[in-house]
């Protein structure tokens, strides 16, 4: 679960109000707070506490992440100029404390055979930060560099593609047994936007991994029509949030994996209707061609953790039932 | 186009600085801010300049919208005691200037054969700023309320219902010759969340003027899995926004005409790109049972007017002709 730790209180004792660029480049608490969820909730996976700034942040592009707001770029990128801020990723200079964590983490998790998910952002969305120089909901000045500028964008989302390649590879050969790439705000674009200014470099990304032979997962958000062309990105699995249910999504996919479905914001239901969209998942991802269950995006910061408990404890107990029987 | 008298140098010269809710109750700015997309783009309706929280205010909810920042009330609805401060709307005690503004509006643009639209919420968008308070993007308050006490939130969207229904019947008594109710933030919901907790109130709204024999438009953005129940909503007319294809709209929604498309980041792009999509929209539009040519959100702050005025020609000089051949 993405930011499963932020709702626990051991991650807030541990954490504080500090910057989270700063946590991360503190291996104990990095690998600490990666660990804190697979200990509280018993998941069979954990993905490492990283944000998809990190490498623009580590190669200094000027970028920091706000408490309550998100990242933020002092000097947005603006012009051709400003693709010699973004040089390529030396892992052992750039992001040792990177290497380090995950080494940690890689460790104590192969002792309980629980996996370590790699960490990157996919180019447009690390690309909608850099331009806007923040959170957008409109995503007005990315699209408008899209738009009068192909070119020039081609040539920042394959730089965005490198730094996350080199990122990803780091993390495999530290340990990490999976990954998963962060295209997070993907579903604000069109699906001829997506086909022309996302899915390319996000392919680039992926196919340059293949030969590491770990699973891939793409993510996003409010992909509801994005969900085939996802699925011919080269990820192993793809990301479904709550708008669209299993079968639907199976039917928009292909015979593809999926992930997630279950909506956050159900954490603040009662156990009954929280148990039964969770059962309801299951049904209908035991019928998917694959199907790992997980929230639909990351865990909110006022999520109760034993509501989640309930969730992992139910979807263990009932999961491999449920999927046998569809069979 | 809603909101598209923000991006209009004219509409800054009159409105300045100050809140919408004031100038909202100035029927000479309200008017002159309806009329001035109509004189500067030439389209075939105005939306009245309008918010989907006049009526909530006019009771004194104790709600108002912060510029850049959107509704944002004082003491948000957090219990059924909050439930008094929602008395019924007295239009011509509280709403007065909402009359004015549209009888004025309506004489106008009737002489010049233009259709003024009247403007409400939808009970769930508007309940999502009561409970949350303001803008939100997790939707975490409004969740948890409907889960745990549904009986609650069936009330409270049955008096936000009863407010829109005596709004809208007020503007058309004035003059307005359709309606829209905009349920912005239905995107949120999944299928079952919406059919539970959104759709029957907004059909209540809808079905409750039907008597008025105006067409009645349901606007929403990202609803791609929700647009088959809207078009149960009792609504004439359906928006989508840009993530869905019109025809991929029309295989979803039936045999109902749809309102929308064009993504409005694109007027930030090269006129070709605008108007390649503008055309792409036509002619699938063409092949649908009915189509509204329309941005598929609001007019965003920074657009060039120039822009949207090559659209509105565009529709103008090929709609009819693309919509004829594909027939």
């Amino acid at each position: 679960m993405r930011q499963a730790g932020r709702s626990l209180p051991e991650y807030r004792a541990l954490r504080g109000e500090g910057s989270i660029l700063e946590a991360i480049k503190t291996p104990e608490i990095a690998a600490e707070v990666t660990l804190q969820p697979v200990r509280r909730y018993g998941v069979d996976a954990a993905i490492l506490f990283s944000d998809i700034v990190v490498p623009v942040a580590a190669i200094g592009f000027g970028i920091d992440v706000i408490p309550g707001r998100g990242p933020v770029a002092e000097h947005p990128f603006t012009s051709r100029s400003d693709l010699t801020r973004l040089r390529p990723l030396e892992v052992d200079q750039d992001i040792p404390y990177v290497i380090e964590t995950v080494r940690h983490v890689a460790a104590e998790l192969n002792a309980q055979d629980t996996t370590l998910i790699g960490f990157a952002g996919a180019p447009f969305t690390v690309a909608s930060y850099l331009v806007e120089g923040g959170p957008s909901r409109t995503f007005t000045k990315v699209k408008a560099l899209m738009y009068q500028d192909p070119e020039l964008w081609d040539d920042l989302v394959a730089v965005l593609a490198d730094l996350s390649i080199t990122f990803l590879r780091a993390q495999i050969n530290a340990g990490a047994q999976a990954l998963q790439l962060f295209d997070s705000w993907a579903g604000a674009l069109s699906p001829n936007e997506y086909a022309r200014f996302a899915l390319p470099a996000t392919k680039h990304v992926l196919e340059s991994v293949s030969d590491l032979k770990v699973p891939r997962i793409l993510f996003g958000v409010g992909t509801g029509e994005l969900l085939g062309q996802m699925a011919t990105s080269g990820a192993d699995v793809v990301g479904v949030d709550w708008r669209v249910p299993l079968d639907e999504a199976t039917r928009r996919i292909g015979n593809h994996p999926l992930q997630g479905n279950l909506d956050p914001a159900l954490c603040f239901a009662p156990v009954d209707a929280l148990e039964d969209a969770t059962r309801d998942i299951l049904r209908r991802g035991g019928k998917a061609p694959g199907h790992i269950f997980n929230l639909g995006h990351g865990v909110l910061p006022e999520t109760d953790p034993d509501m989640l408990k309930r969730v992992v404890d139910l979807v263990h107990n009932e999961g491999r039932t449920l999927a046998k029987e569809a069979q």
